[in-house]
């Protein structure tokens, strides 16, 4: 045990630590000496053991004090598991429908109690891949971003409220720098940790690091991530940070929540869904070309985004006088103000989403952690034309997100891509 | 004395407090029993003792727990000397010719003890308003301001240092809130504390409130304040912070120090001198037209911006391969590149500038607190026709302020307004 308390379970000691906590015991149901037990931890960064009882069950997830999947020479603060406790319970109060409960939390410990996402939940990207429509994705996503980024916002929020919950997430720092530099800077470098399907994109990715407007843009999407603290956002909300059935969608993972842009949020989880469907072809068989699941993901991008405008802006007119400091009343009552204010906030939040979404593309292309959207092609040239396709896309949204008027002209444009 | 510790100080009890003080009666030299003190404060919020001895002299600050010029009906609080001290120490190590010595701060009573600015330092606001040339203002300010801002920032900060400075300096929020208040919203809509020069400028006060353009540009400029924390700022860097002999320049009362951007500084001192210049007609006499004094502050102006990118950009190259995260040099190494960084960086920088310095102006002619410049022309008509021309440059250069390509062009622009 580490002079801190902290100590990493095993199986058997989980039993133990079960036992001894009611918030987690009375979930599962006596007796509970045959409890089921499976490590499923497929991330990066921690062990995630599912515990099934006589008439319960329930996920403990554990962080460990560096990155699981590279080791222990890679640090990590395991105080991450506060900040994903404290925002899957935040999260969770502004949208309990898509953020699975928190029974327990052991902050000594870096372990969090949750609702187990029982069967036939699977990791959203899995789906992705094995071509599963999920029609009530884009209405469940759009309605979690919508919630947790409004309530959290100055645009709900005092600046009272606002300064001191920004003042907390800057505890996440390490978590900020991990994605600062794996999202913002190594794939714009040479760096051990980099890697893409060679030699097929060699020349591709150092035409990324040779790209001097691609990383003028860049620039200021990092200073966005370090310096705005717009709203309390997930901070890693790709498809794999997303459970779904045909009727649920759980949003899971915050562990790299701050206050951070609006758009790194909205823009990661629409980013990844374009990965997904430029992988599509990858995983095309003489069965099904899909085609038809490449419309899906398109109209999903397309109503992802269209139903969070419209919930966003809807919780903006509802709120509009309300304790939110960003628009007093009394300054932008007009209907006619009203109007171009939200106009202008969610033009810039666009603008914003493409920004982070390309770059979010770019680094699972050429960066350290790849998709298995990707990953899955097992043909290498055929997936790395594939990822050249998304790239090359992906590096000219970036540049050119200003021009984009709305996400219809960001699916035509993706739809022009030879495929 | 209040449970928490905290007294104010008056003449007698401050002599006492000065004798069980090392720190400070170390500074007077013996005896201390006839020590010279005269209550100097001048500004709003706190009481300004000049202590004077047999072989040294300070000054003692204690803030109150309200707004002094309003009363106890304001309630503000008296941390803010806390955050008042450590910014005046902070700025004071970057830039020590230019912000005055910390002697001793005592956080319980809210008191900072500190160098006397001796005579013939005036504040600087005063000096504009006698028409006093300050050759080595704009070389000073330009230094103070490249050098606060540029080492408090991510261009010389890690994200860690960087995290933990904006936490704490979240703490500074009831000040935040009062900027954010007497600034970016009060002169936009109906407060009781608003005033103006009346009858007067009653029309262009209500044409604020009702210019929507204007309204929706202030709102960006606000979020900015509120949500971006580019640098450590000085947040009030007004021309009544400054104290000024023809040889010396010393910056003064940071309490409303905290992570913001950048512009907000720079926009304060530059939007004070073109209040100072509108102001000058109200000034003239027969034997001085200010017509060369109006010229000086132009220069002084155009050279303020100017050398401050001048050395901003130079503190940037020196340290281009420090520890500043925000341009890492593995990416941004090559000399093509460096620069494309820098323009960009500073023309927003400057467009910021513009903003504030515009939104400073406004609130100063139709807000809360205004300005000795304008206040000191006795003939209220005459005074509104200066304030008037103040506030129609103000607005258009809040409203156009990106169509500015240097500080060249807003020269012109103010040169174009008939006087």
């Amino acid at each position: 045990m580490a002079s801190d308390g902290f100590r990493p379970l095993d199986e058997k000691s989980l039993v133990e630590y079960i036992k001894a906590t009611p918030s987690l015991s009375s979930k599962l149901g006596n007796p509970l000496d045959d409890l089921q037990i499976k490590e499923v931890g497929d991330g990066n960064l921690n062990f995630v053991y599912i515990v099934i009882g006589h008439s319960g069950s329930l996920v403990i997830k554990q962080a460990l004090p560096y990155i699981r999947c590279i080791g222990e020479s890679w640090p990590m603060t395991k105080e991450r598991a506060y900040f994903e406790a404290i925002t899957l319970k935040e999260h969770g109060h502004l949208c309990p429908a898509h953020v699975p409960e928190v029974y327990h939390f052991d902050r000594t410990m870096s372990l969090i109690g949750m609702r187990y996402l029982e069967p036939p939940h699977i990791i959203l990207r899995k789906g992705l891949i094995a071509g599963i429509e999920y029609p009530l994705l884009a209405e469940h996503i759009s309605e979690y971003m919508a919630r947790t980024l409004f309530f959290t916002s100055l645009l709900h929020r005092t600046t009272t409220e606002h300064k001191r919950a920004v003042a907390e997430f800057c505890g996440n720092v390490e978590l900020c720098r991990l994605t600062e530099q794996v999202v913002f800077s190594d794939p714009y470098k040479v760096s051990q940790y980099n890697h893409w399907t060679s030699p097929y994109l060699d020349g591709d990715a150092e035409a990324v690091r040779e790209d001097n407007t691609l990383k003028l843009e860049v620039a200021e999407l990092k200073s966005m991530f370090c310096e705005r603290a717009q709203a309390l956002i997930h901070g890693d909300l790709h498809t794999g940070s997303v459970m779904v059935t045909r009727d649920s969608t759980q949003v899971i993972d915050p562990e790299f929540a701050f206050y951070g842009p609006m758009g790194y949020d909205v823009g990661a989880f629409v980013g990844n869904l374009i990965l997904a469907f430029f992988a599509q072809d990858g995983h095309a068989d003489p069965q099904n070309d899909r085609k038809a699941y490449k419309d899906w993901i398109l109209r999903t991008i397309d109503e992802t985004w269209n139903l969070f405008h419209k919930k966003f802006t809807a919780l903006w007119d509802k709120h509009k006088d309300g304790s939110g400091e960003a628009y007093l009343p009394e300054i932008y009552n007009n209907p006619q103000l009203q109007l171009l204010v939200k106009q202008k906030y969610m033009k810039d939040l666009f603008h914003d989403t493409l920004g982070f979404g390309a770059a979010k593309m770019i680094r699972r292309i050429v960066g350290v952690a790849h998709v298995e959207d990707f990953e899955s092609i097992t043909d290498a040239g055929y997936r790395a034309d594939c990822e050249r396709r998304a790239l090359d896309f992906a590096k000219m949204l970036l540049k050119e997100r200003r021009k984009f008027q709305g996400i219809a002209d960001v699916i035509s444009a993706i739809q022009k891509v030879h495929t």
